[in-house]
């Protein structure tokens, strides 16, 4: 019988307050309204953001919450007025938006989507009410537009894009945020060269997809510089020629300096993948005079500045972001997952633990193991 | 009879020490060696930077020194291997040198030089020594590869670029710096195009060039803000399409909230023309998410340093900086001195006094006067 219509009762997992431990707990999913479509969550992979929420650090993270962002499922039913997936599409939710309409997607200058930014900061549909439940009636709010820590999740169709169905849900939910967002900002926001060089700090999965974008660009020199030397080996995997330990350089050489001296001058492009803003210093710093850089991806925590002397800028160097590799998810989603089908973008090899979504804490657990890329779930 | 090949007496300002007036005197010129050009300076401007360098808060600044970067003259004779210019031709010589040979020059992306970098900012030839020395027979410094505060002067000739000669020496002497700047900045480094909403903090030369430019660029809105309303007339005058003076706004109000107020979520492109840095953060905090850039051009003072949240460059804003507007000189000055001569650029509307030489030291007064822009001197 169909659900359609009907509010669901399934699995998710809850963040009722920050530093503890997801609640297992069966929740109700409401119908998708107008311009919103429910779907059944089949995988979904734990991001460092998930756990920057869970942490309390965000000051805007709010509880509590079915967190996730990184999934992978199938249309269960849409609301009214959705034309752009149907039922049994096979999708991944996408939390940066595009509506094609707005002043921002109009642009053609930002992946940034302005049509349900406000409301999706906010933890709610569009509408501003949630479709979440829990056993005593209490709303949940959502995150990020997705919250694929929940077996069904309701999205606006602006969040959402239909994919090859022949794609494992289990390899491209990862599509849904960290290899997208390393890969884009190398291929699209930095829009890195044949020959150019290129310094990646932070080994995770978006720095490693950040290398393997400049790898496929044919990028001449791919230097990663990561505090833990476990990182050396799959940093060569995913396209690095050089790997620094900036705790193990000589004393009284820096990292800058270290790159500076590798590379003539400095690094034609560089990308933070810390959040740390100081290492944000030194990449915009290790970039060459004249035309060098530097592209923050990782996020800081809550009241940390970046700094520099303006004569950094004033020399050439230039100061940027990305944000979901300055991808267009509608758009652009089916080019990264053929590039996946046909062995040109690395997907399955970050996938380092695979585990039952009831171990979802454990899941957590795995991100501080020095090893860990990406824990994927299955529902 | 000639004077090549040998010293020459002349009348020059020497700084001898910080804060203290310039030194009217006569000092002695020696004959340019190989690829080095020696110019009689018929007309220089004083620009803040160097009433920055006598200041003594440029921690690079060195004494004795002879100071002046805005010039343009004749080329009174040339050592060996000399053969981009020639005696006669009329020039203006360039703080930004332009080989055409090194790793900058030849990268297509900058048009800063190395060839003479290290010994510029040294004060002395490429060679290591100075052609200028006083009449107790101590050597002067040499002042951003130009020094025309001195009726003549020696430059590399790397550092000069001949012109056309019937161009007024009085007025092109203002593309040595000032003119070239902002309206290098807003047509070279950021490009502006037609319908751009534009914002330059600092209504003087710099800032007034670039709103030029902008203008030139059909720009669709070009906000000067400055916190002196006597500039409001001559901002409007050279394209600015709104004033604003940051310490009249309402209470609680701040100068970001206003100019994102006025252009519906912020601007295409802004400019620092002040070298405050608090200026500098409002100028990149002003530009529109997703796409706004912001470029610094003003000098800060030493130690100071530029912060932000990293959020704002996740976010899409872009930071980056212009030296000499990103012109290269040589290549590119003679279309300057034609847009100026087709009236498509001013330059005479910035000479708000002219003096002798000899009262240089009144000149520099004049920069603290709130209405001048650039006093001209005359030898």
């Amino acid at each position: 019988m169909s659900t359609a219509g009907k509010p669901i009762q399934c699995t998710a997992a809850v963040a009722y307050a920050a530093k503890q431990p997801l609640t297992i707990e069966t929740i109700t999913v409401g119908a998708p309204r107008a311009h919103e479509v429910r779907i059944k969550i089949l995988n979904t992979a734990i991001c460092h953001t998930d756990a920057y929420t869970l942490s309390g650090a965000d000051p805007e993270g709010a509880f509590p919450v079915v967190l996730g962002h990184e999934g992978a499922g199938i249309v269960e039913s849409v609301g009214p007025d959705v034309t752009n997936v149907k039922v049994g599409d096979h999708v991944i939710p996408l939390y940066t938006a595009e509506c094609g309409k707005c002043k921002f997607c109009l642009s053609g200058k930002t992946n940034l989507c302005g049509s349900v930014r406000d409301t999706q900061g906010r933890g709610v549909m569009p509408d501003g009410t949630s479709r979440f439940t829990n056993s005593k009636g209490e709303p949940l709010l959502h995150f990020m537009g997705c919250s694929t820590f929940s077996e069904y999740t309701v999205v606006a169709d602006v969040s959402v894009v239909a994919i090859d169905p022949t794609a494992p849900f289990e390899s491209v939910c990862l599509l849904g945020c960290g290899v997208t967002t390393g890969y884009g900002a190398a291929t699209k926001t930095a829009n890195v060269q044949k020959g150019d060089t290129v310094a990646v700090f932070g080994a995770g999965t978006v720095g490693l997809s950040v290398a393997q974008g400049a790898q496929r660009r044919e990028a001449s020199r791919i230097i990663i510089v990561d505090i833990n030397d476990n990182k050396e080996k799959v940093s060569r995997e995913f396209g690095a020629t050089d790997f620094v330990n900036p705790t193990k350089l000589p004393a009284g050489q820096t990292i800058v300096q270290k790159l500076i001296e590798m590379t003539d001058g400095g690094l034609d492009y560089t990308f933070d993948c810390t959040g740390n803003v100081n290492v944000m210093r030194d990449a915009l710093e290790a970039c060459h005079k004249g035309w060098g850089t530097s592209v923050i991806i990782g996020v800081a925590a809550a009241g940390k500045e970046i700094s520099t002397r303006p004569f950094q800028l004033v020399t050439g160097r230039v100061w940027k972001g990305s944000a979901f590799g300055g991808v267009k998810g509608r758009s652009e989603m089916g080019g990264l997952i053929k590039d996946y089908q046909n062995k040109k973008l690395k997907v399955d090899e970050f996938i380092t633990a695979r585990r039952p979504f009831a171990e979802i804490n454990d899941g957590f657990e795995d991100l501080h193991n020095g090893t860990c890329l990406r824990t994927v779930l299955k529902f």
